[in-house]
Protein backbone atom coordinates (compact mmCIF):
# COMPACT_ATOMS: atom_id res chain seq x y z
CA UNK A 1 0.00 0.00 0.00
CA UNK A 2 3.12 2.81 0.74
CA UNK A 3 3.76 3.92 -2.59
CA UNK A 4 6.65 6.18 -1.26
CA UNK A 5 4.40 9.22 -1.87
CA UNK A 6 2.51 9.22 1.64
CA UNK A 7 3.14 12.16 4.27
CA UNK A 8 5.58 10.79 7.27
CA UNK A 9 6.11 11.85 10.89
CA UNK A 10 9.46 11.88 11.90
CA UNK A 11 10.37 13.01 15.43
CA UNK A 12 13.67 14.89 15.62
CA UNK A 13 15.61 16.63 18.69
CA UNK A 14 17.39 20.09 17.48
CA UNK A 15 19.25 22.22 20.41
CA UNK A 16 17.28 19.77 22.98
CA UNK A 17 13.81 20.69 21.89
CA UNK A 18 11.56 17.49 20.09
CA UNK A 19 10.17 18.16 16.66
CA UNK A 20 7.94 16.68 14.64
CA UNK A 21 8.17 17.09 11.05
CA UNK A 22 5.21 16.13 8.45
CA UNK A 23 5.89 15.75 4.71
CA UNK A 24 6.89 13.55 1.92
CA UNK A 25 10.55 13.27 2.88
CA UNK A 26 12.31 10.39 3.88
CA UNK A 27 12.92 10.36 7.35
CA UNK A 28 16.54 9.11 7.24
CA UNK A 29 16.75 12.55 5.25
CA UNK A 30 14.64 14.54 7.78
CA UNK A 31 16.95 13.42 10.46
CA UNK A 32 20.22 14.31 8.21
CA UNK A 33 18.44 18.00 7.95
CA UNK A 34 18.26 18.05 12.09
CA UNK A 35 21.05 17.00 12.85
CA UNK A 36 22.76 19.80 10.42
CA UNK A 37 20.74 22.49 12.40
CA UNK A 38 21.68 20.90 15.61
CA UNK A 39 25.25 21.06 14.57
CA UNK A 40 24.96 24.50 13.07
CA UNK A 41 23.46 25.99 16.47
CA UNK A 42 26.03 24.66 18.69
CA UNK A 43 28.65 26.34 16.74
CA UNK A 44 27.21 29.37 16.50
CA UNK A 45 26.59 29.25 20.10
CA UNK A 46 30.16 28.37 20.82
CA UNK A 47 31.51 31.61 19.70
CA UNK A 48 28.37 33.30 20.60
CA UNK A 49 27.28 32.03 24.44
CA UNK A 50 25.42 35.47 25.09
CA UNK A 51 22.86 34.40 22.49
CA UNK A 52 19.59 33.30 23.45
CA UNK A 53 17.68 30.90 22.02
CA UNK A 54 15.31 32.77 19.50
CA UNK A 55 17.95 35.00 18.27
CA UNK A 56 20.99 31.94 18.10
CA UNK A 57 17.99 29.94 15.98
CA UNK A 58 17.57 33.41 14.02
CA UNK A 59 20.81 33.27 13.37
CA UNK A 60 21.44 29.77 12.21
CA UNK A 61 19.07 30.62 9.23
CA UNK A 62 20.85 33.87 8.65
CA UNK A 63 23.90 31.46 8.23
CA UNK A 64 21.96 28.74 5.95
CA UNK A 65 20.53 31.40 3.56
CA UNK A 66 23.79 32.84 3.32
CA UNK A 67 25.58 29.32 2.22
CA UNK A 68 22.20 28.76 0.01
CA UNK A 69 22.67 32.08 -1.72
CA UNK A 70 26.34 31.33 -2.34
CA UNK A 71 25.19 27.85 -3.60
CA UNK A 72 22.68 29.38 -6.18
CA UNK A 73 25.44 31.66 -7.52
CA UNK A 74 27.66 28.90 -8.53
CA UNK A 75 25.18 26.80 -9.68
CA UNK A 76 23.87 29.52 -11.85
CA UNK A 77 27.33 29.86 -13.12
CA UNK A 78 27.92 26.19 -13.71
CA UNK A 79 24.61 26.19 -15.98
CA UNK A 80 25.43 28.85 -17.71
CA UNK A 81 29.08 27.66 -18.39
CA UNK A 82 26.78 25.02 -19.27
CA UNK A 83 24.81 26.57 -21.76
CA UNK A 84 28.15 28.45 -23.16
CA UNK A 85 29.36 24.64 -24.62
CA UNK A 86 26.31 23.98 -26.14
CA UNK A 87 26.07 26.52 -28.22
CA UNK A 88 29.61 26.03 -29.59
CA UNK B 1 42.38 52.65 2.18
CA UNK B 2 39.20 50.47 1.69
CA UNK B 3 40.49 47.21 0.31
CA UNK B 4 37.00 45.72 0.31
CA UNK B 5 38.74 43.45 2.52
CA UNK B 6 37.39 45.08 5.85
CA UNK B 7 34.72 43.70 7.97
CA UNK B 8 31.41 45.56 8.16
CA UNK B 9 28.46 45.76 10.41
CA UNK B 10 25.13 45.93 9.13
CA UNK B 11 21.86 46.06 11.01
CA UNK B 12 19.25 43.95 9.50
CA UNK B 13 15.18 43.55 10.54
CA UNK B 14 14.09 40.09 11.32
CA UNK B 15 10.62 38.97 12.17
CA UNK B 16 10.61 42.48 14.04
CA UNK B 17 13.79 42.00 15.91
CA UNK B 18 17.12 43.87 15.29
CA UNK B 19 20.54 42.30 14.45
CA UNK B 20 23.41 43.47 13.85
CA UNK B 21 25.87 41.28 11.51
CA UNK B 22 29.45 41.84 11.30
CA UNK B 23 31.57 40.34 8.46
CA UNK B 24 33.50 40.65 5.31
CA UNK B 25 29.76 40.46 2.81
CA UNK B 26 28.83 43.71 1.57
CA UNK B 27 25.62 45.14 3.15
CA UNK B 28 23.46 44.52 0.01
CA UNK B 29 24.11 40.83 0.34
CA UNK B 30 23.59 40.50 4.49
CA UNK B 31 20.15 42.64 3.66
CA UNK B 32 18.74 40.26 0.81
CA UNK B 33 19.70 36.81 3.17
CA UNK B 34 17.85 38.84 5.92
CA UNK B 35 14.83 39.43 3.93
CA UNK B 36 14.54 36.03 2.73
CA UNK B 37 14.62 34.85 6.60
CA UNK B 38 12.18 36.95 7.44
CA UNK B 39 9.90 36.27 4.73
CA UNK B 40 10.33 32.47 5.12
CA UNK B 41 9.52 33.06 9.17
CA UNK B 42 6.28 34.38 8.08
CA UNK B 43 5.74 32.00 5.66
CA UNK B 44 5.74 29.32 8.35
CA UNK B 45 4.16 31.34 11.31
CA UNK B 46 1.01 31.76 8.42
CA UNK B 47 0.79 27.74 8.01
CA UNK B 48 1.57 27.19 11.76
CA UNK B 49 0.36 30.12 14.13
CA UNK B 50 0.67 28.15 17.61
CA UNK B 51 4.62 28.60 16.93
CA UNK B 52 6.38 30.12 19.23
CA UNK B 53 9.43 32.20 17.81
CA UNK B 54 12.17 30.08 19.20
CA UNK B 55 10.17 26.78 17.54
CA UNK B 56 9.33 29.34 14.50
CA UNK B 57 13.16 30.29 13.73
CA UNK B 58 14.36 26.55 14.09
CA UNK B 59 11.81 25.16 12.09
CA UNK B 60 12.74 28.26 9.46
CA UNK B 61 16.53 26.71 9.70
CA UNK B 62 15.18 23.06 8.87
CA UNK B 63 13.24 24.05 5.95
CA UNK B 64 16.33 26.11 4.59
CA UNK B 65 18.98 23.29 5.00
CA UNK B 66 16.88 21.22 3.48
CA UNK B 67 16.29 23.20 0.79
CA UNK B 68 20.37 23.30 0.91
CA UNK B 69 21.04 20.02 0.85
CA UNK B 70 19.02 19.55 -2.08
CA UNK B 71 20.66 22.31 -4.59
CA UNK B 72 23.95 20.49 -3.23
CA UNK B 73 22.33 17.31 -4.59
CA UNK B 74 21.47 19.16 -7.85
CA UNK B 75 25.20 20.57 -8.06
CA UNK B 76 26.66 17.28 -7.72
CA UNK B 77 25.08 15.90 -10.47
CA UNK B 78 25.76 18.99 -12.72
CA UNK B 79 29.64 18.46 -11.86
CA UNK B 80 29.39 14.68 -12.36
CA UNK B 81 28.01 15.21 -15.48
CA UNK B 82 30.28 17.52 -16.51
CA UNK B 83 33.16 14.91 -15.63
CA UNK B 84 31.76 12.53 -17.49
CA UNK B 85 31.43 14.52 -20.61
CA UNK B 86 34.92 15.66 -20.24
CA UNK B 87 35.77 11.91 -19.95
CA UNK B 88 34.70 11.34 -23.59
Amino acid sequence: MADGKEKQRTTVSIYGQQYTIVGYEAPSHVTKVAKQVDEKMREIKSVNPYLDTTRLAVLTAVNVVDEYIKLQEKLEQLEKDKEERNDV
